[in-house]
């Protein structure tokens, strides 16, 4: 290699069932990156991705891809409880590491990727996907540049007809993708958490769930999440103090709309009235631009293992997220009593292990 | 007066504010009716209702009105927490009563009402107009025909920019259409209720609230209450085990949009595996009468006062409705915690005291 | 009076029919008005007026209202076909008038009115409410301000179920907007048209036409107008070489949304290729106040009487819109071939008469 | 081969440019259907083309497409200008023919290939792809069964922004479309076309164009088409006597919704009256699946290869949407006069040769 050349940067993919295949076809068309391996247990579906893609090399055995010398980075997109171990070994191995939302499905997991990478200073980043979707990088914009104001509260509405998964329910297939844009645009882990739920097709798991959120400074936000719905909703609204937006993932043209509306507070008057004026102002639909989430989110982690830099989604972030999914999980358990959420102390107990 | 014709039943209406107005214009144009009087303590309101209906009595003095023996019923849209004082007063003075929602601020009184109107075998009714709305009509005829099968769940959205009130929270002032409307239709009252709400504005008033409730038949339901919303909603989702429909009220056209769309359970097969089957038919949006719904609410008073029977939105009705929303300010104070909705215990230890 | 006080302007109503009782309402809250008479041949609808307005005079002959030296203006919202006699008597009678549109059924007739009014310096106006309209004045204010560049072409899209008229065609029925609108924004008229419609009910009466404009400036445009329609549409799309918009006056919210879209044209190329480029931007829907546009019209009338100054919808543009409706029926009845719009001959050929 | 067993049918794909690898991709995975070759003049096209099939031959040279006696049948998805003497060749050569629509740009070589096709018994198909639409399809099984009653009128919108094409207009480009849409659902060609267009961005190509069709049978239509629109419109609205239908095909769910309104129609009465009620019912949004319009296509195509019989979009649909293009080409350029549609004169002329 001539100097000053870059070497392309190797990456194995683990896991080819649902999702593997949308990564894979990112990571091959991205500059600099040499897809070297796809491995599965299913011999099968290795077979898929051999023949869409000849150049790659496919394997069952992960030890195969942790023996590669040139395999700088894994990408995971297995079942979720294998996620922890896979990781795990990947970090063990000295490899980057990408994983698929949730990060784990247990926060002390979460913790000790978290610890394993800071130690070997490798780079961890969930597949928060949402969190690179353009429209969603816009809300953060307007929020980070105090467009909207004060956060008030935000409702989130995620709910369509299917698919229910046969283990995991609709809090933990679809309220990851609502914590982690709240989140991302407020800086802020929800301090509590209230579940209200329904198992109403199989006894077991629940797929309705209202789930309410408190943080600290005072936002509150609710995620409906469900299967169980006549019409797909991705709907979210923020209320600011100085404007309030609605972001409509369903739209194919105005996906966010901003409106100069809000409520102008005056003090009491001498009668001890107080005044209130409501302020409808325009409504701005900004252009946002057409560009797939997973794209830039293979990019992002791409740059992150050049630079060194930790991503926007690291492993803290995916360990927040769990955390609050097993509050709230907590909170159903408990009939729908407040449930702490509690990243942090779950960081001290695995400490103390 | 002829054999056979019917005596037009006398009128008196108290309270001509922001309400008044519309309950006089339908029930001036009830056959079988005769307004004799409008009470407001304001001599100015009073004037407005003069000019526009010059046959009518207006006086500042609740008295004349209850003395006045061709006065049969009574129609109250006064504040709220006056509602108690001038029911009793106008049920003594054997009045049958008509009270604008919610009955009473307080389950006690709404107990007392309900009491004194049975021992005096008068009909006291509560405002709860959306009972009268015909798609909210149309919705029930479909539940009650079990078009929709079980009930699983449903969610209502109620939010839009203003107006704050000064005394009560958006829990008091929006969720009574909402718990009127979910009575009615499942036949059932709450067991308990969580809220999560926010006072934005002003430290001391709620205006955005999400208020869980759980019934004892399974189903639960989501109200979202908010006076601080960028776009108006007036949105219900109803889950059932047979179809879903969605009642838009904003809707000018097809304000209820029955979706024969379901979820089909097999039994688990050898492997057990459990089968689930999604089923997406047609979408009907069935024709429903332009009625207005407080015509047909003056309407069934009047029914109920000539035959009487009970109206459907009954001081029960009421009691219903007010001890659920106590319940949810329990629970709000309480931060968040579940409160159990008690209009029986309301009735038990007031038949104590 | 004291000196410098404004004597009231004495109104009197001709016509209280379907339109009427709503121009009465606007002219009756106006300050600096006095409605002193309302007149109809029906005895029976003066009694509504009467009721309802104790202090109006009401009178089934039109002489008495001309007679009346108190009466500066008169309002007509009779039938079509009474428009040019009632409103030349009022002329004759020294009085400014306001005519509902079209404001005759033949372009003559409106000239001779035009004429008349001059002559005695009269103001006759006629009542194309739509050009009071917040949401129309909003897209003039565009067009002027050169925001949407030159105006390429517009669509406009009347169409609804019923109602059919008994004597008028949906040409004369719903165009005369569609027509004020236009001739409004673009400041130009017409210079033929070419109508295909079907008379699909009545073996006479066309219930839907598509009615097509070509102006001097090279804009065209297109009217589409129907009684026959599933759903009701009201919906302008004006495309301009900067700018497009959308003015959808169904939209309770966002009746006008201005797209920052665009075609770049850059210069062939070496290689004679054309290079367009499409632009899309952000959409803003400006906030529209929400007056009435009858009261605005109203308004305007008093004022134009006050001053003497012309109307933005003076006689000119009745004549305007009533000799391109005669164009369209003269289009359709010779079988869809284009017709000439002459308002200008029909004022040459009078001036000959 | 063993008896019984059907040989797979041999295929070639002619243009491998925009629409090219949509039509290849269905192809390869048609059953019974073997892909030999893809045929194009640009080498590099046919790389991409070899790279994803690396079963298939390709050529620059038609030739050799022509020579492969295991080639039952080529598709052509050439320029337009290019379509008839590929057609011929491919007939001359015993191929059964698709080819993409327009199927000519002259009728007159529309009706030779109709005539070549006829003379050697091959199939002759165009690819008027929205035939094979789930929506439209339903649409035609509405108006056979008689559930719309007659039609009045239909119109019809397909506008949005872009794509400008450099040698044909709005015309040519959009409404082949709408013609072969409109032809299938009312089995009937219009008799008449007057157009009224404009050339905003580029003085020779018309890029807005508003089409006007008179049927025989009394139908009316209007085909509003347009690069120049703010906003993407893919909206039919049908009317006829018993129901009315809109089908929209930007939606994603509610793509036809068929509204039971209507005018009902009764016998003046004795005073001369003519009565009309307008009938508003429940208005049903049918499920409509969500199979690829190219994939049935392609499936019709290969089935009238084997069975003989002719398919929907036969060369006659081509011939009769060339020749409204051309008189629509004509009336635009006669200043939007009414042109004469002769698919039939067209005929003769030719056969006449």
């Amino acid at each position: 290699m001539p100097d000053g050349a870059v070497a392309p940067l190797g990456v194995a993919l683990v896991g080819y069932g649902y999702w593997g295949p949308n990564l894979l076809r990112n990571y091959m068309e991205l500059p600099g990156v040499t897809v070297r391996s796809v491995c599965d247990r299913r011999p099968e579906v290795l077979q898929k991705a051999q023949t869409r893609y000849p150049s790659v090399t496919v394997t069952v055995d992960l030890a195969d891809v942790l023996a590669d010398d040139d395999v700088d980075a894994v990408v995971i997109a297995t079942p979720v409880r294998t996620h922890f171990p896979i990781a795990m070994a990947a970090l063990e191995a000295g490899k980057h590491v990408f994983v698929e939302k949730p990060i784990t499905d247990d926060s002390l997991h979460a913790r000790r990727l978290v610890d394993l990478a800071a130690d070997r200073s490798l780079v961890l980043m969930v597949g928060h996907t949402f969190v690179f979707s353009p429209p969603v990088r816009r809300v953060k914009e307007l929020i980070d540049a105090g467009e909207l104001g004060d956060i008030y509260f935000v409702t989130t509405q995620r709910v369509n007809l299917g698919l229910h998964q046969k283990d995991v329910s609709v809090i933990w297939d679809l309220a990851p993708h609502d914590l982690s844009i709240l989140y991302y645009w407020l800086d802020e882990t929800a301090e509590s958490v209230t579940v209200m739920s329904r198992a109403c097709i199989r006894a077991d798991i629940p797929d309705v769930a209202f789930i309410n959120l408190r943080f600290a400074s005072g936002v509150v936000a609710e995620i409906q999440a469900s299967w169980l719905s006549p019409v797909k909703l991705r709907r979210t609204i923020v209320v600011g103090s100085k404007k309030m937006l609605v972001y409509d993932d369903t739209e194919s043209v105005e996906k966010v709309k901003i409106y100069d509306h809000g409520v102008d507070f005056k003090d009491p008057t001498d009668f001890g009235e107080f005044q209130l004026s409501y302020r409808t102002g325009d409504i701005v639909a900004p252009k946002i631009p057409g560009i797939e989430p997973l794209w830039l989110e293979a990019q992002h982690f791409i740059e992150s293992v050049r630079t060194g830099d930790p991503p926007v989604t690291d492993g803290w972030a995916g360990l927040r997220v769990v955390a609050s999914l097993e509050a709230a999980q907590d909170s159903l358990v408990r009939g729908g009593t407040q449930a702490i959420i509690t990243p942090d102390l779950a960081a001290l107990s695995e400490g103390a292990a």
